[in-house]
């Protein structure tokens, strides 16, 4: 590593660090899969105290750029999954596409009243049902997401796990009931991984994700599902054209 | 406050009330701008530790739902300022659109060499000089986005403040040189807030972000830009429409 750290710059020495190592891993001089110097080589390397390379090095493993191997050093992380905004977003087939093999652990299947924002989201009743479906959904056997579907009972009344080990989740609201999902909205932002959810996903609190809301549409226009995702940042990134 | 809280659920309990915050918030009975009872209020209502509702607060503050305001309590905030993803991404006249005032501050501009990704992105020799110019824009004073465009001198030779005075940067490219941003295409992912973005965007480290990568083209396909953007998630969130 040659690159000389600005100790007059008022960018701090740990974020130069990092800079340095990015431009690493993005312009391909240090690979996927390839370890990397240890603190103490940095250290060295760059005159700087063991904390500040600590400090680059943790920022990156929560960025997902490298990865820590419990005794025996810190990799590269593989690529993020790259997803695109501007066509329809189906997890297995994006995945199976990219030659990853996609599963999907099934937590739980309820049939439930669901909170006010809910319901005015799908246009129903807050009296009414609706069939919960919640997920984490996997890529090579590493969870990637968190995700809970609501759908009214009234246009699903049941859903089993047996339907999903057999179909889609959209492909059985169509086969089986007729609802056909013919667009969506969809609003994502920012957030950080929290208690539970860092649980499912295998990553620590406080690490960077993607909050993804999805309102399903079909052909009338009528909403027949709310899904709220988390993403892991760590591991994907979105991509859209713009014309 | 009238829900009870499940203290035997795997949910934690600050979660829980946050949950419960939030759909206040988002089903509307509590409106922007609103006071929000106090931590003590909340432990007694709930039957929690101060920690507790501590916890799900500063939460709720840094996902931007809710307002810290020193010594007056906390508080319902401003809904997020949304931004389409599907149409061209012009942060002035998206923020003139919504009734907001849209600043630019002019952090620098320099003319220097840039390090090898970036050079392959413009498809440029690592020896050629670009533009950077780095802004922080602003919707009614409040920082939004911090963000460096990377333009080669060989499109643009020069750029000086006034210059950014009288015309946005594609507006100057376009009647100045004749350079036309005809598509484009924007990975990004979510991170965190490090440092010296904190201080520009004036909210805390490790708050939520998305950092936007824009690869801007003209006509014939040659990138013309390189901007990447870090973009607050305690005020924005993207949407998008899949057909």
């Amino acid at each position: 590593m040659s690159h000389k750290l600005d100790h007059g710059s008022f960018i701090p020495l740990y974020h130069q660090l990092k800079d340095i190592i990015k431009e690493k891993i993005e312009s391909g001089e240090w690979a996927p899969g390839e370890k990397i110097p240890s603190e103490n080589e940095m250290r060295n390397d760059f005159e700087i105290s063991r904390n500040t390379a600590k400090k680059a090095i943790e920022d990156l493993v929560q960025e997902g750029l490298l990865d820590r191997k419990q005794g025996r050093g810190t990799f590269v992380s593989k690529p993020k999954l790259e997803q695109s905004l501007t066509g329809f977003y189906t997890f297995s087939k994006v995945m199976a596409a990219k030659g990853m093999n996609p599963t999907d652990v099934i937590i739980d299947i309820e049939i439930k009243r669901v909170k006010s924002s809910i319901a005015k989201t799908l246009q129903i009743n807050i009296k009414e049902d609706v069939v919960a479906l919640r997920r984490l959904r996997k890529a090579n056997n590493e969870p990637i997401i968190l995700e809970t579907s609501y759908i009214p009972t009234s246009l699903i009344p049941g859903l089993s796990r047996e339907d999903l080990e057999q179909y889609s989740l959209y492909d059985f609201m169509e086969k089986k009931y007729g609802v056909t999902v013919s667009k969506a909205r969809e609003v994502f932002e920012p957030v950080l991984i929290r208690d539970y959810e860092s649980k499912y996903l295998e990553v620590n609190e406080g690490y960077p994700a993607l909050l993804l809301d999805r309102i399903a549409f079909n052909k009338a226009g009528r909403p027949v599902e709310f899904c709220r995702s988390i993403v892991r940042g760590d591991r994907c990134r979105f991509y859209t054209e713009l014309i």
